[in-house]
């Protein structure tokens, strides 16, 4: 007893007293530096408050440093002891005191009904992406800027690359990379046994950065792109392996992390999708929290159905072309689609970064009314915030986040089709609220005409007319109610055959919201199909 | 030896000499008619030549007699014998001469690179179905008309049901059944263990009568739409199985057979996709010849990415409102999308019977141009076509064969995506031959741009203009030379940027066919999805 006592007394240098609910509790231990500590050390903590048990692995940190990052989910006292093939970091004990979480933190996000999201403490979060790429590698007063830009602007989800490709891919710039991930400096004497804490500490600040203003962090752990230079897009197998077991050590505590396994995968010529498979559930074992877990297709789509992909992060810009793209894939996968690369605003060369700034809100609404969500990025080559961040100058954000702001007013289980096969420009809650968007016609009118679907007689409905892109919401001035249609199966219709006048321009929508119940009519039981 | 010579002679009752390649060689065996044959009665022959070696399970035909039905597919002599646990039935043998096909036989449809179809012999084959769900249970005269009316028509594949739905599932009118599969006149005396001749008979003569003119029969084994009536849909999995292996042993020798597992299979409520992975599997073990093999969907989708469907029998009809669907489709499954049901050209109640003929033809065009197929059907109130067959009144047919006629007159590898996710109105091959669709857009113009995959300086090409509703084909009377597009790193132009007139109306399209070839130009190695 003595000697385990003095073990633990040698074993742990700090651990906090009392951490928050969903935040990381970070227990340190002193152990070997000696050797290669990074090869060969199996370090876990087993972490218990009642009913609640989690194993989380640590991880080695150089200097003889090691950690245990553990996110608690349950307020009240947790218990832990390590358990390690070093006797120096074995069977180190301690005991923490969670409290309440604080108002901005609502835990990480999961799965909410199949199709959406919605965080851990039961808040709704609809995502609203942006792409950053290479951020984490850029300057301080760049990833400020950057903190600044995302914290005053709607999105509240970020793709960022864990590491950087070699050269920019995306817009030609400046990139200085001295840190990597592995021990060396260059492919000629990387040490892939070796992984470079400095560089990791980066990552840490940048995920925290994230945490703190709100945003999740969808960091993707492999990419292509090394064009042969760096040949971290070639490391094989085993590594690939040894990599994501430990960032999945080190960032699985923060509960704004979401794995993306690859951007692009299917350049990646080497791996194939059984790779995939098993880092996936190397992930899905080692993570103790089970953060959401995608991975992004380039040319070969990689089956989004299988059991450990939690939502569908899809390049694929026709889908967002029409509204109806989106359920087809929700159809298809049963799982949220997030439109992660619909093209971008900007004004590159390549064609993948030309949207105009109406191209791409259109395209973002596409994928709301289809009951799924997009990410945004911009690629002026004045202002590279996909490569790097820094500041928006495109005309999207604003309207991305007016969108944000009709969404989050709506109902609270999200935007969902309610005729898909029919009214394919239509969202909302059936009988209840409904989002019509009209995208490039111009439509100068509206009949007043819905779906049955969960409709009553005499149920009363107001109407806001939506200027999508000049951001205006204009309340129709009349209450509208409804009656089945006559001679025709499908439809209710204002009882005087109402219309709505509109302007005649591209871009408009139509709020359309119940104010009033009606009396219940018989269903003839007819598939929609039919 | 002599007994054995002895069980031969009395086993045999007929059997051809001689059958063309891919014909049904039937081989008549008389055995016990006690007790009840039709259950625990095995039975199976196997016929070699050379190196070809099939087994084909026979089935009781009612008064004592067996049958094994058997399409060679190799010329020359084949030897045959049989094996049974029962005695008469075993160890009959025989030989026959296997002659050339005719000149209208090319053989069964495979799936021909990856997206596409072909008969055995190596011509292409473009499926333009059509559905006539209910046209074996109809009065000789309007089978007879069904068939003259395919005959006529551009349709080369028939969707219908094997078993006829309680009443008419599909426009309201006189169907008459008094011959079911089972012994028994309703569900209170079916007898499940015993099928019907006489009922299968009937099916083996249509299904002859389509072979006879060239359509493939697109049989639908299951239904639902018994509504509790009939209960051929809730029959259980054993009796399920049963009918699937009789079905099977019944009609794999027609070449013309495909295999289409259920109609909205998922509106059989009591059946689980794990019931229809077993009927799959029983089909692809039980068919020596490996016809095609799909499910026709409704609300829930079956995953036709499983291995032993062969290609995609979809109902979404979303998928066909822009030519875009379908190439998402084939990227997804990595198979031929059949876009079998796109709704149908009518006048009726129900929504999905009210298409209008340009329509229903804009709806094809979009199929084809997307890289797959689509199927027709008609639902006028006065001719109900989709349920009895008979004759055909709409206005799509005539431009459904103009299709074919423009699809059989392009590439011989079928209408392939150029530059899908850029250039979503476009199929040919890259190079040679472009089919560009306008589709309810009315251009006044095109300007002569191409995407240069696989383009050469200074190729030069000629161009139709195609009206695809008043089915005319204007030729240009220019010749068309192009160069890489300056400042565009994806396009090609016309050196003198020649634009081509046109007549600012729906339903237009381009063909565009190389005439003299140019020089190579180095290709940047970009990958498409840039």
């Amino acid at each position: 007893m003595a000697t385990l006592f003095l073990i633990v007394l040698v074993g742990k240098i700090i651990a906090q007293d009392k951490i928050e609910k969903w935040d990381v509790f970070e227990l340190t231990l002193k152990g070997p530096a000696t050797g290669n500590p990074f090869m060969g050390t199996e370090l876990l903590a087993r972490f218990t408050n009642g009913d609640k048990v989690y194993e989380q692995e640590g991880y080695y940190d150089g200097n003889g440093i090691y950690k245990i990052r553990f996110m608690p989910d349950k307020e009240g006292t947790w218990s832990y002891v390590t358990t390690s093939n070093k006797k120096e970091l074995n069977n180190s004990k301690g005991n923490f005191e969670c409290t309440p979480a604080a108002t901005n933190n609502h835990g990480p996000v999961r799965v909410k009904a199949t199709y959406h999201f919605q965080y851990e403490d039961g808040t709704p979060y609809w995502p609203f992406g942006t792409t950053i790429y290479e951020w984490p590698f850029q300057d301080s007063a760049t990833k400020k800027q950057t903190i600044e830009t995302m914290a005053a602007s709607a999105f509240n989800k970020a793709r960022f690359l864990a590491v950087p490709p070699y050269k920019d891919r995306y817009i030609t710039g400046p990139l200085t990379i001295t840190t990597f991930p592995f021990e060396g400096t260059n492919r000629d004497n990387w040490d892939f046994s070796r992984f470079n804490p400095a560089y990791f500490k980066n990552l840490d600040s940048c995920v925290a950065e994230l945490r703190r203003i709100g945003v999740e962090a969808d960091m993707i752990l492999f990419r292509p792109y090394d064009k042969g230079k760096w040949g971290f897009d070639m490391m094989g197998q085993e590594v690939n392996k040894r990599f994501t077991r430990y960032m999945v050590a080190r960032y699985a505590a923060y509960r704004n992390i979401w794995w993306s396994m690859c951007n692009e995968n299917s350049f990646i010529r080497n791996m194939t999708d059984e790779d995939w498979d098993e880092l996936f559930k190397l992930v899905q074992e080692k993570d103790p929290y089970h953060h959401l877990r995608s991975i992004h297709n380039a040319d070969r789509i990689y089956d989004y159905a299988k059991p450990w992909v939690t939502h569908v992060s899809l390049q694929y810009y026709n889908v967002v072309k029409a509204p109806w793209g989106t359920p087809l894939l929700r159809d298809l996968y049963k799982k949220p689609i997030v439109n992660d690369e619909i093209n971008y605003e900007g004004d590159i060369e390549s064609r993948w970064g030309q949207l105009s700034g109406e191209e791409m809100t259109y395209r973002f609404w596409n994928a709301y009314i289809g009951g799924g969500y997009a990410t945004h990025g911009e690629t002026y080559k004045s202002s590279p915030w996909i490569s790097y961040g820094g500041k928006l100058i495109g005309t999207s954000p604003a309207r991305i986040a007016f969108l944000r702001k009709i969404v989050e007013s709506g109902p609270k289980g999200g935007l969902e089709p309610i005729d898909q096969y029919w009214e394919t420009n239509m969202a909302g809650k059936a009988g209840e609220y409904y989002l019509v968007y009209f995208g490039k016609d111009k439509p100068a009118k509206w009949d007043f005409v819905l779906p049955k679907r969960d409709l009553t007689n005499g149920a009363k409905f107001k109407v806001d007319i939506i200027d999508t892109w000049n951001m205006t919401i204009t309340p129709v001035d009349k209450e509208f109610e409804i009656i089945p249609m006559p001679d025709n199966r499908y439809k209710f219709i204002e009882k005087n055959k109402a219309s709505i006048k509109l302007p005649a321009k591209q871009y408009l929508a139509l709020r359309i919201y119940k104010t009033a119940d009606g009396t219940k009519v018989a269903n003839d039981g007819r598939h929609e199909l039919e």
